[in-house]
């Protein structure tokens, strides 16, 4: 800790520092209406009289694009959640980087309704197209929370208290993964096969759902709470 | 209270455990769009000239729709209000079994919209598929509330001040009754009468309303107000 | 101040009462997304090349209402604001009263948008009911204000700090005067002449607009900060 | 400091001043949903099996329009959360004041469609009519932070900690700025051309982004943050 900082009661911001609780706040609201309007897209099929059952099971393809689509944002919450307990307080350059984050947050359901159309109506080579923009947009959300860590990581004076530099340095290996392996998905998707490249997709987002309990060792990964039966 | 969370402030989670603030804030966000959201079917109907009053009299069930859909998630924003109370500070599992909670929320207006649809344009095989299909959401939306307290049961560490563990496993029988007779209402409608299926969900919901009393004795129940006359 | 509440730091809740926070973020939120969701309804008009000018006059109305439901809503924000500031803690009684305040809130725009049909394609008929039925839901939002009110006067425990009886006696004044007052405007509209009951309804929103000002004397009303000039 | 508020205890509203929470709050959830709204607009473009991409492409001044009008409300929201920490508390003309300032991003998705349809359909016509809209629009957004400014300068028991006259002085000259600049891009695109017009404004737009840096020096602009390698 420098000495600036030093001055600073622990967990309060100095007058340098914004609070981060607006920031929090409005990131909140975007997370939320983002994991409402999914359900804008269930709509009650159209049936005819005793047809109901029927309908509904055509519309299978909607309820599980719902539900892990559902399940990812909540995923990206949980780490922003996360994420921001590391930081003390909120510079302009931490809103900036918190707007881009949020920007790969709103744009996800655009590209993964291209990719369901394109698994429904499209060919081979829609379906290249609708996994190569997938990636690009899955690896374009995984670049702020890089610069985020990378920020992070030259300005200690942000450090939440019982944060240490080797638990953010250790969070940077995330979203360079996420990077590569989403662009490698891409690759896979376009020159060998889309299906190939869809599963890559879903590994990831599966890796991201695993490893968002492994970013925090020591905050929320292992409580120290002792269970008393 | 352990020796571990005994060296925590009371009220303030300590370094092993996150502030409940950004998972009540987001659920707040998402329970407000939800509620906010079903007005959008309220829709102005197409009328001729001087028919107004009879159209509006025919969209009496939209009306009536909405009325039931804003009671219901308005007691389960008053039961989330309550259970979040209980804790001190949430981990990661918390966050989870929330984001469950949460899906639940989200999903309601689906099963209800498609009971709606049965109601007017389906054959008594269409009531069954949707009486049914309503008793599975709201019995999947018992779930994680069950879970909720069967966790908060075992970690006695993430107890609220005022908070002892006869009360956390009172609360238990709530969801288990939901779970039950949300089933049973199922089972009902199926092999027996649709409409006889939907009383039952209607008395659910009715119980729900009434026991978001009952669920917190000593917290909000009985509040020691004395009435100054 | 009675024995039981003097046990409580000024300004927290005690155990008995639930922290207002909740409250306010969950009605922050539908407030937020009401007064966003207007916006919706303003939709750029079908023109002919080089009629644009002509095409946005003629959704003139259209903007009108916008603008008047923007104010509308954002006076009964203020409102909710400077009355919550009256109290220290809630209960469940209030969440619930809360709720009816909250659903007088959602439902605003659906008798805002008939009025505006009857208006256009209406004949006199149509605008008697529409005028009436604009009575009744403004008269309707009233009535949770006057219990919220009336049981805040009962329960002087719940009253926060700087707020004395006679404060909060005096706020019943309003919803009383909107009670008696909108069903005035109905009763004109239906018997004399819509424009006449619309006149009313306009006067109405406009009264509790100035008062909400007027409602929070010593509070906001006359803030002791000194001009420097 | 007037002696008033130097009983006040320092970061904390006096009896006589609102928290400015609620009004942060509230803020946040009407930026929040304008912001993610927009993505609302983006389509999956109809395509005949094979031509996704072709369809994709055509849509691509969508995606422009999204990512501009992403960035635009992320500025408006760096700068709202900078400028409501100048300040230590809310009174009714501040609720007043910021709801002039939410009226105006509310309404700026609007004039961006007129915007969009004249570009893309219109005449020479259409788009000075359009780009009038939009730098009346622009203007009228600049006014309520003018008086704002002039409020809070007038007030200085409002000023927040840390913050001098001079300080709050000096921000004045950011939305004199916008009025004068976007009524000359409104007169431009008028009596000469359209398009300059439409330049006007995207310049007046970069500049809002670039100064939300520069509004608020001391406070985030230059933080002693010191790197420690």
């Amino acid at each position: 800790m420098s000495a600036a900082s030093g001055n600073v009661p622990p967990g309060r911001p100095g007058p340098d520092l914004a609070d981060t609780g607006r920031v929090a706040a409005f990131s909140d609201g975007v997370f939320a209406i983002v994991i409402t309007l999914l359900v804008l897209d269930l709509r009650v099929p159209d049936f005819h009289e005793g047809d109901l059952a029927e309908s509904l099971v055509d519309e299978a393809p909607s309820f599980l694009a719902f539900i892990v689509s559902f399940i990812y944002i909540g995923v990206l919450w949980l780490n922003h959640h996360a994420v921001l307990r590391l930081v003390r307080g909120s510079t302009l350059a931490l809103g900036w980087i918190n707007l881009a984050i949020l920007f790969g947050v709103v744009v996800i359901p655009f590209p993964t309704a291209v990719l369901a159309a394109a698994l429904t109506d499209g060919d081979r080579d829609d379906q290249r197209v609708a996994v190569v923009m997938y990636s690009v947009a899955a690896a374009l959300m995984s670049a702020p929370w890089l610069v985020f860590f990378a920020y992070l990581r030259r300005h200690p004076a942000l450090h939440g208290d019982h944060v240490d530099r080797e638990q953010v340095r250790a969070q940077e290996a995330r979203p360079i993964t996420g990077l590569v392996l989403y662009g490698l998905a891409g690759l896979l998707g376009w020159f060998v096969n889309p299906v190939l490249g869809l599963i890559g997709i879903v590994v990831m987002i599966v890796y991201h759902g695993v490893t968002s309990e492994g970013i925090r060792p020591g905050l929320l990964h292992r409580p120290r709470i002792r269970h008393q039966d």
